[in-house]
């Protein structure tokens, strides 16, 4: 497995930028979404279990597994961003390895590759219940940064 | 681009199985998602707007489209299972195309390939609002079949 | 399934464009495929089976699937590019599915969204062998355009 | 990042079972690739440079990228499974993050979760040259264990 690399942000505010970008997406209230930590090129993002949130068997959602893990690899790379930019997913790839059985979902995003305009981040995603830590999803993504005003 | 190819359905009940699988997702009903139709191979799923899914933007979440998607082709291809058998997502890749902004999100999903244990399916994802109809994502999925209590 | 958009070429030398490009990958001349067609956001490329390109049990090698693939994509979105631009694949996704058994095979690549920096594209995959033409791979993609000099 | 697991090979011969497997790929010779090592559940490959596998500017081609990444993550896989069975991909999904300019190719392939019928991996692709190192492409994939006659 590759090693994430250590990254030095441009930002020296960049903790505070994630959390309000975070804040600021209603969607993560709605499910009740909690960003636990951001380092440079780091987010980590847990969601406790609610029965809304659920597939037919009482599992949580693969699109809430996947929406977790697109928002810690892209607030991951984010976070290695300049002040005035602005964060855009391309597209991502997930893998649900094992079914989101438990109480809480926790999504751990790290950035692999920071280039000028586009950065490769992965997340891991772990169901914590009574089966211990289970790594139940794993993405590869692509995040595109938008300079001041640029457009995709 | 490929043309879906045409099923003929292993359940004449197709329709009524995967209806009562979607009603039984307490995410769908919770997010306001609606099954506007199912065909053999096929599946459509829309989503009003609603300020809750939204990002920072005020537009529709990437985690929000990618759920829709991935309902849509996992439906398509429950669609042509066995009465007995079960759908799990393997994996999926979404890209996101243009943003998620309008009044309601339209995914279609199609099987493209079904095999005895994986199925291929697309889902197009389209956002309706002032600028009309636009294609805002497109996903590539793999989906296993559950041969009665099997498990991958 | 998504009917592909219809295009206007940028650069009215497309096609004398692409050919030009196609024929400066080595590779290409070394496996022995064919650049059969280039229109607006599509083009063709056909390999004659060889045994050297074969896996294990004498099938056209997912690799080679994937090279072919991967170039249909990418010309596709190159012939939609500006004459001074470059392009660059940023990932793609490629499912394997049937066994690629033939004397031939068919990418047909074509572009799905044109963006001022980003393109997204599909590829199909052909196999022609005894049991006609079969489906046998898919492909999505992300392609970048280096405008000028630029590096992503 | 993800630590790879730690994994008991099914078969103690399993090192043979992938050497053979590797030498029964024609286009394993014909690119010229060797089989450095296999461990359970990990495999690298390496490529020397040669001018028919590069592109436009002389670099390595992506094509050539995916095949040697998809063989890496496939033999990861295959390490691990019983010495009657079978390996197929079924899909894979590659980031291509630098220039492939070097004298040669490291793919570094390693199983990530190993199911019954389906094995999650990845490959991690070093290029080496002038500038050191670099990490130049990164994949996800999934396997399907071929029991016996099985098939997908």
């Amino acid at each position: 497995m590759a090693t994430a690399p250590i990254f030095t942000p441009r930002d020296p505010n960049f903790a505070a930028r994630v959390r309000a970008s975070f804040d600021a997406q209603p969607l993560m209230g709605f499910i009740g979404a909690v960003l636990v930590s951001v380092e440079p090129g780091r987010c980590v993002i847990e969601l406790p279990y609610r029965p809304e949130l659920a597939q037919q068997n009482g599992f949580f959602h693969g699109g809430i597994v996947g929406t977790l893990a697109d928002n810690a690899g892209g607030f991951a790379g984010y976070s290695l961003m300049a002040p005035e930019a602005g964060v855009l997913t391309v597209e991502y790839k997930l893998n649900l390895m094992a079914p989101a059985k438990g109480e809480r979902l926790v999504a751990e995003g790290a950035v692999l590759r920071s280039g000028r305009n586009l950065v490769v981040s992965r997340a891991e995603v772990y169901v914590l219940g009574e089966a211990g830590k289970i790594h139940c999803a794993t993405m590869q993504q692509t995040l595109m940064t938008m300079h001041g005003k640029g457009v995709a």
